[in-house]
């Protein structure tokens, strides 16, 4: 079984600060979200997590290895460098989705996204160090089969971004109502779901779905492990083992 | 009719840069991707143009006002500040499906996005200034009415994405194919899209068509000018009007 | 004689943010100040200006070919990304130091740089188009001879450090009260100083100063120009050629 | 006493790569410089070290708490997200010169800093977890008594400037020469200094010779503990006990 820490991540009251007093200008917007994420990702991933970034208003990190103490420090490390502040939700469970459900819940509890009283909330328990297991984490790396040479040299590049956009939008359904795993695009062909555990079947069976779905061919290596980062790393290479041994499913 | 300068950012040879001697830190990848975008943000921003990160990797540009020179600068800046180098194509059109086609083909031409020997390739005709108008670039900002209240606060995160996602796919594809206008999802429940001439009509026959196909309630507000951040500045008040309104496609 | 627009930038009521309501950590206080200050160097460079750290909470801008709704601009960015905002003023003089001197004035006339209630002040008049012309700013560009030979080297980092510092710190005193030069150490060994028409001889005998007051041996490419970037370019131009020659001063 | 453990962190050639082909634009390298400075400070700061940018091409880190795989880790992240590559030479001492003076002589033993076969040089022993202890690190963190009173609100910027700069000319100089503690100059009117153990009257000799050399007047707070972290935050609390009862040295 698994046991994934998950962390929702949210900007507090976004929405009403990009259009007070009036409408800022896109590109500031822009600039500030991807910094976020980016900063973000090195506070997590320094600490062996993952963020997503999602909507980037919201975002979702797998945080296991990740205390308290480690979330606050995030908070206000934010704090210090933005003119907007988060929120933070966490929950651990077998079930990816059902822990992000209960870490959404958290912050709906304190109160809307956008009251403007209601900032730096941060609910939920970080899975004790007792409890953490070798196999808490699996993560699943897919990228599409020679997307370069069928799409990035073929078609013009809006095209081609259809093409990649059917295919997550067509894995992220049948991940989340078939496993309850959530998928993630994270740039070029390339896709990582945090699963529950599934076997070789079942990414079998997503990548069968997605091909007959929307024609797109994908290929995935899966790893497991204490941590986001050490999971995520020994999928890249299973997806290695693919690329080389033309494979379509690889664990490691 | 309008006349949309579109540029197309390609990353030279990055998918394998990123796997090269070994697969490299999701993390670091994540940071440098969103970094960059940030970066470009500013770079064309500052010159009135709008980027989108699209599959970060291939990266899409409205730059009106932007000659070779700029083009070049901006290249150059990335090269001195990052481990990889862009590559760039430019090409005008009255229907802006069009113009990044042949900004595609320009690159294409050069050579694979996986040929590490063809970096920093620049090519295509920036607009000259003699032929430019006060119309060229039409934006239309689209979010979700009231996202906040009907999902973020009631669904767990992960299934307002799909909600936004499968607008989001919805409008890509109906803008597309029926009016050759590029769509851009920019975070939250906000799609920023670049159009042809389009009227009033033609905004809410996309919006019906959305909520006929996947249930999501979409509103717009529509900007004109000389560059894309004066339309699609005038785009967000726009909006604006149709939040304080209530109504779902306003000109500005 | 050169028409240099100094432009000053100050962190508003930074010192007591920077406490309030304890002091905050640290390395974010170095993160902010680091990136604000590339931040700046991109928005100003962008428009072909030069910014210095100095203290990182007051900065000091080359600012020729920016009015005044360039300013606002860059204002506006900084406050949409940053926990903190900033005021502006803005002088042109002959005379560098004076012109720094007025600016500064449009500020402290405005109020305390740690009054709560002065934020985002933007003072002075940018030099009107028809004014400028092509002599209007001399940059110098300093360096140490052989200092990776001499001290990096061999010394321990700290005394090759001191070493520079005192290069520095004596160069910066007589240029500021022989010339009313401003000059600024931007990393390494390098020492950029905005100038009043100064000739080669004047330049050697700064040079002489610096060998007879710590022993440090410095050299200088000096360029003139209409902005800071393309006098400064020269200026870098110029020191390759004192490199390669072997010389102690050259313009170009 | 106190058991320091420094990392002098040296860009790889730097100096040829600025100028080759030609020189790079000056506000390019400042952005590049100012940036890697704030990621390792986040870099570092994740870790419970600080970083000072010194020269910026080489710059000094207190780095108690660090083990090999972090520095190595670190080093990784910096080529994963910059056109240049970092060497890294670890030293322990009680005294933190002479800490510095042996990671300096890892490097140099290893090559040139301007030998472009010397890269990713990572070298010394950090202090094995076992011999650290709650009093390694000492940090004094200085200030100017009323530097926006008597120079910021009075002075013109430089020459507020300049008195800022010569005192820390001076305590720089009397810190390394007198005590073997290393001073580093952080923004505004402040000054850390990295000591060995020292008593109130050392910091007060310290102080007095400051103001009898130039004139201006500091006051000190003064911290010890595992990390520089923890170390710099007492510091700064001393330091906010000195400013609310007007004393000159305090430890906490």
């Amino acid at each position: 079984m698994t046991n994934t820490q998950i962390t929702l991540i949210q900007i507090d009251n976004y929405g009403p600060w990009t259009v007070t007093p009036e409408p800022r200008r896109e590109v500031d917007l822009q600039t500030l979200q991807s910094r976020l994420y980016a900063d973000l990702s090195q506070l997590f991933g320094n600490r062996e997590g993952y963020v997503f970034f999602t909507r980037f208003d919201n975002m979702i990190a797998v945080t296991n290895g990740l205390d308290a103490d480690d979330h606050a420090l995030i908070q206000e490390s934010v704090s210090n460098r933005y003119p907007v502040t988060i929120s933070l939700g966490v929950e651990t469970d077998a079930n990816p989705t059902r822990a992000l459900g209960t870490a959404t819940e958290h912050l709906q509890e304190a109160g809307s996204a956008q009251d403007a009283a209601r900032t730096e909330v941060l609910r939920g328990d970080p899975l004790a160090e007792a409890d953490r297991t070798d196999e808490d984490v699996q993560i699943a790396h897919f990228d599409v089969n020679d997307a370069t040479g069928k799409y990035t040299d073929q078609l013009n590049e809006y095209d081609s971004f259809i093409q990649i956009e059917q295919g997550y939008a067509s894995l992220m359904k049948h991940m989340r109502e078939e496993h309850d795993g959530l998928s993630f695009f994270v740039g070029g062909d390339n896709i990582i779901a945090v699963c529950p555990a599934m076997d070789g079947d079942a990414y079998q069976s997503a990548i069968d779905h997605v091909r007959e779905d929307v024609g797109v061919e994908l290929k995935v290596g899966v790893g497991r492990a204490r941590t986001a980062q050490a999971a995520g790393m020994d999928a890249k290479h299973a997806l290695e083992t693919c690329r080389h041994e033309e494979t379509t499913v690889e664990f490691r």
